[in-house]
């Protein structure tokens, strides 16, 4: 594929030469999904030229011709290349580093100064599109001239190009930025600090939805639940090896020498909650009958990502509310335990309504020469591997690995859902620690009287809180099932007279825990059920002197599907179940 | 009653110096509730030597001995004590004061030290106790010879005395931190940090129903709900005021120089939840139609408290989950608002069962010489007294003044709790302010078209889980009602044989959502029993033959009340109707 693009990238040169002969030519690399090349145009290009470009690539494509390869002394190339810049300077930079030839590829007439390699002709560069325009500084520096770049994009086939093309309109449309400037779901503010997010009504409603269901979930398959704090002294970090292994991603310390009160001390914020609930582990005495001991928490976590990498609300600083979870069991158990684990994240993907190709398991384990990287002897991470891998085979579930991405202390386990967009969202980490719960000196006393020490699995299928929140809100475009809907369903008076009769309608249904809004501003009908629709909300109930008389409402659908007149119980029970089967409406 | 109990003590000392002449005296003041003396006993006194001591004690009361007052002059004084060296010491210190004459106070034969002043003879004194013995240094220096303090307790009447003698029974039976021993609500670890509160699964259960419980309150109090960050910058505590004035309580800070990516900077904790719901409010355009804005958020908040202050639950470092919202409304709206805010209080106590004589209000004003504790200038605090002020004495609570103890930024009105054991339990702060909305620049566009800053109402009736939670052990005394019971029922199988039938029974209340647990040990019924008995089950469910024939179960209630044989729906129903109203069984 990178050779089809870059091959793209000399078509779209060979083309710009012959409609544009006195354009200069930076250079033109291939990129992810497609290619570029950087321009210097003798009159400034516009977007509306793109298709005239077009039209001639296709017709260099047409011709199949062929990429030829030719090897020439430095001297020559300077010839072929004396009106052109940028390659002379490309070459002179060749030349001090000691070569004496450069390599060339000529399609039909156009020389490009280019190592390769390329397809044979251009008849086998399958096919492509011109994105869009930009200002690029030649070799990504200030000092020099800007240039303009052409970003294309290139596949095998047609229809992988249009899924590509659909994918990327749909992408901007449903990036969780741009939604929450109409959702409203949450703000990121620089008075707080950067990476620091805060959710909205709308944004914690859709949260707490999540946390209840969660919640729910973990109790009806033995979980407890604990609330632990968000800091705790430096020596517990030290002893999970968090400092040093973790270090780099948690935030400045707090240095309780600064009060003067004479306490002395370090404080760190949590950026994992494994610490804290091996202390509740060990706050009684243990013994087999406790396990499997199940503790879950949606532990609140802060991680220090560099500003660069902040991204909405994928990859925040915090704070990052975890739907977290430790099973401390016996070996003989880790097994169940961890395939209960897979079957409880296929669980919600299938209420979430994912089918079962749109995820998909990495492993990662050590990388081979990075051995400090790592906590733990070797015996003990080739046993976590080994039984890993075999959890992973058993729950059929198909994989990757990964190797060099473990976690300090075992290796991990992550679902990675591919959105419909193509983005591929890692949604959750799973681990069988054997280390843990000897650095904690966790024990239980087993059936034979004997004390023994556990082993851990770490868990969060829902990941945290806004990094869901993000996902679901790109995955649903928006468009949330009527259970994580902010508004479930607003009542529209046809005119005031209906308001009181509205408010009653609102009422009732807040009464049943549905959220029910009444739209009572002085607009028409037909602006209200706009502004509803617009705003994606999955009922609407329009009432009128009809339905007060007759005690009833006038159901409308999202997408515009009208229900009809209805009795207000009867609506109740089927908005009831769409939120009980977490329907899309 | 200081008097009273102060001369008590004398009565005390007189008392032990008939029964053991050779004792040494050092001094005996009142103290709350009481009063003690400290003696240095020829033979180490035993609590049993106490009903003796006692005795006495009211002989010399039946008597009616009067206290005479006599000056003497030190030369006089030193003669009189010199067998006692403590009594000496203090002379001499008198003596360095520039005192030429001591006072002295005699009753009978007995003379003390002492300035006084006292009742006028023995017969006034009332009715007393003597509570325990204690070791303590002379002065309270550990460079001086240990004595032994003998307490007691003083009341005007017999049933003051022994309300009070009930009071501290109850108080050691009911303090949190002892029933903690057994309710496994919490911990306090070293290993985490002094203050730094973890809720155990029982302790989580009942803070997660109280939450769910406030939210679903405000909910329908026309609340909505967001969830802010843990941490802020610098610069937005300085904004709201909080530093300086509050930096004391704060945790120290977090430098992000020090993670040496070019980033700058200071981060805390948040001490309180004020300063990001302003940021809420501001972010977006706010008019009329929007207030009042009421936000709502279990804010966790941290506070740096003094080792020496920590208690329990009661006043931990953290995580202080408060039950806050700040409510953004016109000057106009603001009366209403604080009455709906009073009456959501009284809804929440007669919910829990505190009639409206277990509370009452302290209303905390600025105090007069200490100007530079506070914010904001002198009109906006004589209006906000005065506003709130005339809303409290419309709420018809009793309200208390206090001086000195307004928060920094505004009055401040708090409920307190009078708990069954005497402890008065600060349960929830509010106030009105008219600072932070102008030192945030929130504004809103009235119906006139013209920009307004709104009024801010601060609130938390339920104060924090952890306080809350340690209140509420303590009022129910640990047998809470059905709602708040960690577990509400327990299913016990007469044999093994019923061990399957009780799972099943016990599955069917989870489904339910009742906390149900099945004790399947292979202990007797009537050993199972006790035991859910100890432990405050409000519903015990035994199952035989004869119950599984019927498909029925066999209900006890707490405190060996015996329900009898019914039907498992008609116990969901009876149950889940406790549940709904909050019961006690």
């Amino acid at each position: 594929m990178e050779t089809r693009r870059h091959s793209c990238s000399h078509v779209l040169a060979a083309a710009v030469i012959k409609l544009f002969p006195k354009t200069k030519l930076g250079i033109g690399p291939a990129i992810e999904n497609g290619f570029y090349y950087d321009f210097q145009f003798p009159k400034a290009l516009e977007e509306k030229d793109l298709p005239k470009i077009s039209a001639e690539m296709k017709q260099i494509i047409k011709k199949k011709l062929a990429f030829i390869k030719k090897e020439v002394t430095i001297e020559a190339a300077k010839k072929i290349f004396k009106d052109q810049p940028y390659k002379l300077e490309l070459i002179k930079e060749l030349a001090k580093e000691g070569n004496k030839k450069v390599s060339l590829y000529q399609t039909g007439d156009f020389i490009d100064l280019c190592a390769g390699p390329h397809v044979k002709n251009t008849g086998e560069i399958g096919h492509f599109k011109l994105a869009s325009l930009a200002g690029a500084y030649w070799r990504g520096s200030e000092k020099n001239k800007m240039l303009t770049r052409v970003y294309g994009t290139c596949f095998s086939t047609e229809k992988e190009l249009e899924k590509y093309l659909w994918q990327i309109e749909e992408a901007k449309k449903r990036d969780h930025r741009k939604l929450n400037q109409f959702l409203k779901l949450y703000f990121l503010s620089d008075d707080i600090g950067p990476g620091l997010a805060t959710l909205l009504p709308n944004g914690t409603i859709i949260a707490e939805e999540l946390e209840k269901w969660a919640k729910e979930t973990e109790k009806k398959w033995g979980y407890t639940h604990v609330l632990t704090p968000h800091i705790a002294k430096e020596e517990l970090f030290k002893k999970t090896g968090h400092i040093p292994y973790y270090a780099e991603s948690m935030y400045p310390p707090m240095r309780m020498e600064e009060k003067g009160e004479g306490e002395k001390g370090v404080y760190y914020l949590k950026p994992m909650n494994c610490s804290m609930h091996c202390l509740v582990f060990k706050s009684q005495p243990r013994s087999y009958r406790d396990l499997p001991l199940r503790i879950a928490e949606y532990g609140t976590v802060y991680r220090y990502e560099k500003t660069g990498e902040l991204f909405g609300l994928m990859r925040v600083r915090g704070p990052i509310h975890q739907n977290d979870a430790h099973i401390f069991c016996s070996e003989e158990q880790a097994e169940e335990e961890f395939q209960r684990v897979m079957a409880l994240h296929q669980y919600y993907y299938d209420s979430l309504g994912l089918s079962k190709d749109d995820y998909y398991l990495s492993f990662a384990i050590r990388g081979k020469d990075d051995e400090n990287k790592y906590l733990g002897d070797k015996k003990m991470w080739a046993k976590a591997e080994k039984i890993t891998l075999a959890y992973i085979k058993k729950s059929k579930i198909p994989y990757e690995i990964e190797e060099g991405e473990a976690a300090f202390y075992g290796p991990k386990i992550d679902f990675n859902i591919k959105t419909v967009t193509g983005r591929v969202f890692s949604a959750s980490t799973n681990q069988l620690d054997f280390f843990i719960p000897k650095a904690f000196g966790l024990k239980y006393t087993d059936k034979d009287g004997q004390e023994k020490t556990p082993v851990c699995v770490h868990r969060a299928p829902l990941g945290s809180h806004v990094r869901f929140l993000a996902f679901l809100t790109e995955h649903y475009a928006g468009v949330f099932p009527v259970w994580l809907s902010p508004v479930q369903t607003v009542i529209v008076p046809i005119t005031e007279k209906q308001n009181d009769y509205g408010q009653k309608v609102a009422n009732n249904l807040k009464g049943e825990n549905i959220r029910a809004e009444l739209d009572d501003r002085s607009k028409t009908t037909s602006a209200k059920i706009r502004d509803a629709e617009l705003q994606k909300i999955p009922y609407i109930l329009v009432v009128g002197d009809k339905e007060i008389k007759n005690k009833s409402i006038n159901v409308r659908a999202r997408g515009e599907k009208v229900l009809g007149e209805m009795a207000l119980e009867k609506f109740i029970k089927l908005i009831q179940e769409d939120i009980d089967k977490k329907r899309q409406v």
